[in-house]
């Protein structure tokens, strides 16, 4: 049986509780982790880079890894040393979604992360199938019950402004969500960690890991010193 | 149990058995099938135009579809009529390669298709993973055992030309090819069959089907004549 | 005398007519004529695809060939095997367009065809000049004079919106709208039955035809079967 | 009858002869002119500049104007004041080979003018169809019989370096050698010139001319002063 | 100390006054000129292709040279013959916006000019930074202390409705509105006349000037004829 | 004066002697600092995810900042905390370089960064201007005397071989190598760090920082825990 290893890269454990049952709705063996260190959420640069290091502690022990934030923190550095493949979530949710529309738009929480999103689109080669990134300003520990009908409605909203065909769940808090948006709207809805989870089970069918070749061949061994020595590769 | 599909869109029975026996290693229910009309193998705009209608033909009884021919020929037209998700091998092969690299290089058959593979690349959004695409100059039904050495030669040239971090397999007949060309080379090397049928099978997970939005909707019923008439939907 | 042949690939007699007497406004000698198989109007990409048969037959006779239909349907495979130059007139409208503006709209006719308008206008280069694709939710057959104040408004709104330089009218049958739609909007109309007559003239008089280096050689010839046998090419 | 007049940009009489005898191959009615003033050839971005004066002076009395020089130097400037439409020879030698290839190589005159020739491949929406622009390093006054044959062994070495399926002639005065060098390769071979003259007439046939909506409206008049006054438009 | 040659390409003094006295505020030895022949503004292609001579007569006496027209004219040609390093105002303003902010909106005079700016973001690779171009309709001559207010309005409603960082002045005779606009509003605001000047002594300091390799070499030497004869390279 | 200070984000205090030795050659006040924490030198996204929290730690203190790393490590992060304006070397080097040249070669360290170096050529809309970015395989902190020779050599080739017309060093560690190559080729060549230096002075004289409006804005405080509990913004 797969082993899929779900790293919500911020500290909050009510949050890792979410991303692992909804992971567990795909797939038959998941495990949900959160890392010793960095913040309680992530909703700026500044926190994105903080997160990395942690994440970077738990890439080992299963038979593929997903990066549980919609800004897949860490996701180039995560490929270098895992041992076996690793999957960002708005990577999954992107791929996917241009499988069942030719276009989406993304919900994501503040306005200030809708460029790492359009950033993202880009880089997954999809700056053309995505059409909008919407926010609905509800900080990402806020996403409960209430911000649920909010989150319906700017999808609704973003469908018809973009004239898109598919919703993208841009934060993995979202994901509990995704049944109920999808019967409220006309339109596929993708919740990145259930996207990802299942495209990190298909690399593993595939016998497919990263390549060592060029950009993501094992880091050379050096120093690390400081507050961070203990990152040092021997 | 998700039942895939798996449709040959050239004549060729023996190609059909092959693409289902690679199926079957990463699926547990696949049916391989190729339609009652249409070209013996398709090697031309020509042949990939007049494979379309077989195609059209097939797209029913299962959960999910494959339109196992990297030209991904009539995959707009399929996404349409089709009663569950359908995924091209190019746009599956393509999609898998970015998960596991940054570049890869697609090895394929004939020369005068290489253009068709780039002009995928660019639609999937891999026109910069894309490095290089490399014909080996064998027509799709001389893919036999002695041909494999030329594509494994073709396929380490092509990384070290390129610069690229995997291969990409041009065409479904060289899906057998695999397993012996990842032996031979150091780097992933991604059959298209095999990338599409378990991305079909995610899709069944994420309970995901084509939009019906926009430009994925059932098409308008009208009156069709002559040799065709059959294909009208009422 | 250049003898242009204008393919329609729809059934419909009536907008043969009607191409042919728009086509025999800018050139001395033009047949107009539609398959004998095939979709009566072209609306989906399951029409646009089970349209193509019906063209491929018609690629013989004269010392160009034009596809009129805005979808440019089959327009590789004609190139493949016709026996002089092809032009799509969608092709033709925007290349047209962009010798009189910088930036164009098109006014098609059904929503679903906005997408393949825009994948058209990436093909050609046009994804810049082109700014916007306004659907009047017309079908095709459906273009009587009554239609032509919907399509003039429309396109009159287009200009304001987009604040483009020139309208490309995106379907065949606007064809007879030209002369008053330009008429009413200060601005140049573009029909691309017409456009891509006089660009079929201008490459014979250049003495130019469809390269047969690389992508648009002859198709090898192989065995047809069923439905389909008789488009076999020995 | 039409009236196109085709405007050799540089002051050497000798070539405006070869233009205005190429240009009346392909039509009925030609003028060929140069202008009182400016560079004896162009060759840099100075002598392209100092160019566009004279061009500017030369936009008056036919149905339709072609800039022929390769650079398309004031093509913008003269569609603001020109009575009918104005075609530069880059612009219709690249949409034409796109009409009749996937892909084309360009053969030029000297390196320096190799950016140049990129940048309105791009500015034309060819910049994927152009594979690669070449340089035979003979400055545009030296082009006689003799450099026929190191521009047609360039033109063949571009098509099998390039992989591309048509090659554009680079500059004004190779118009006289495309028949010759057509008939050495195995490829069309397109000459700005003759294409241009061509597209003209295509524009008049369909009573298009310059949007003036927009970028290229009139000209506000205000004073010019010095050398230059006499170019004030009252 | 570093000596920068500011060139207003109008011939209008008073401008030439304000740019001058806008360059000094942030550097110490500015010199302020306009050509002795031209348009007395630049508000068409014709106006811009006609400042260039002008232009090409002041490229001498300095250590670096600024054309302070937005459009960026002669930019290529005056790199070509300039004894030191030339900076476009429209190239030094999207560049720096770009080291404050992901993204900008312009704000410009006539609305015939909004294509040119984003050309002149496209060259610059700063098409996706760039979000917006708005003209205010005022021509340039008229920018006085009454357009301020007009000008400033419309900056704020473009970093609203384009959801953009900075602001980028779209006109050298807005640069004494810096410092206004910047207080009225929240965000970075950009004069190019003072982005340019401190990027042309960036250059000095760095002892680089344009690279005599490939485009921009010394232009060929050649006759030159009529009005144009002073041009003459020897 | 201007007060800048250089971040050399890995913990190699020689190495930071000589990026502060460049620097000062082109501004007056430059103070040069290396992190408390993190990796020895920078070879791998691993390596600079780890080198990103030191770099936080250093954003006080100055005028403005430079993060003298080639990958540009935690620019995004350190925009929305830092009191001035932040550039990174790499962004610095290909802004300068398109002002000299209309293409450059990039000389690097390792081959596994060259992708590295295409990403942000891309980010800083250099993607066309970038011809190659070439790797000469030695490490970081090997970069002495012997290897200039290297160097010069690979530039002069990448020169020759790219047509590129100027030669960025895609190392901090290479700057002292700097006026040597730009002796040996007939070519501009950028160091980063000293262009870095005068584009942070550029911005304090604009009187330019990094835009608080959107993706800039401080970040939400929140709870930071364990080994990274420091980082927490109260």
């Amino acid at each position: 049986m797969i082993h899929v290893k779900v790293i919500n890269p911020n500290t909050s454990r009510d949050m890792t509780e979410i991303i692992g049952s909804c992971a567990r709705e795909v797939a038959a063996h998941v495990t949900a982790v959160s890392p010793a260190m960095g913040p309680a959420s992530i909703e700026s640069h500044y926190d994105e880079a903080l997160a990395v290091p942690g994440i970077l502690t738990e890439l080992h022990g299963a038979d593929a890894y997903v990066i549980a934030c919609f800004g897949d923190p860490g996701l180039d550095a995560a490929r270098e040393v895992a041992d076996g493949p690793v999957i960002g979530i708005a990577e999954a949710a992107m791929h996917v979604a241009t499988l069942v529309s030719r276009s989406f738009s993304v919900v994501t929480t503040l306005g200030r992360t809708v460029q790492r999103a359009w950033d993202l689109a880009e880089r997954y080669g999809c700056e053309k199938a995505c059409r909008g990134v919407h926010a609905c300003e509800i900080p990402v520990l806020d996403l409960d019950d209430k911000a649920l009908s909010v989150v319906a409605e700017l999808a609704e909203t973003a469908l018809e402004k973009d004239g898109s065909e598919a919703i993208v769940l841009g934060c993995a808090g979202m994901g509990a969500y995704t049944k109920e948006i999808a019967r409220r709207i006309d339109a596929p809805v993708i919740d990145g960690v259930q996207a990802a989870v299942t495209l990190a089970e298909s690399l593993v069918k595939l016998r497919l890991t990263t390549s060592r070749r060029g950009e993501y061949a094992s880091p050379p061994p050096k120093p690390y010193t400081g507050l961070l020595a203990g990152f040092e590769i021997k």
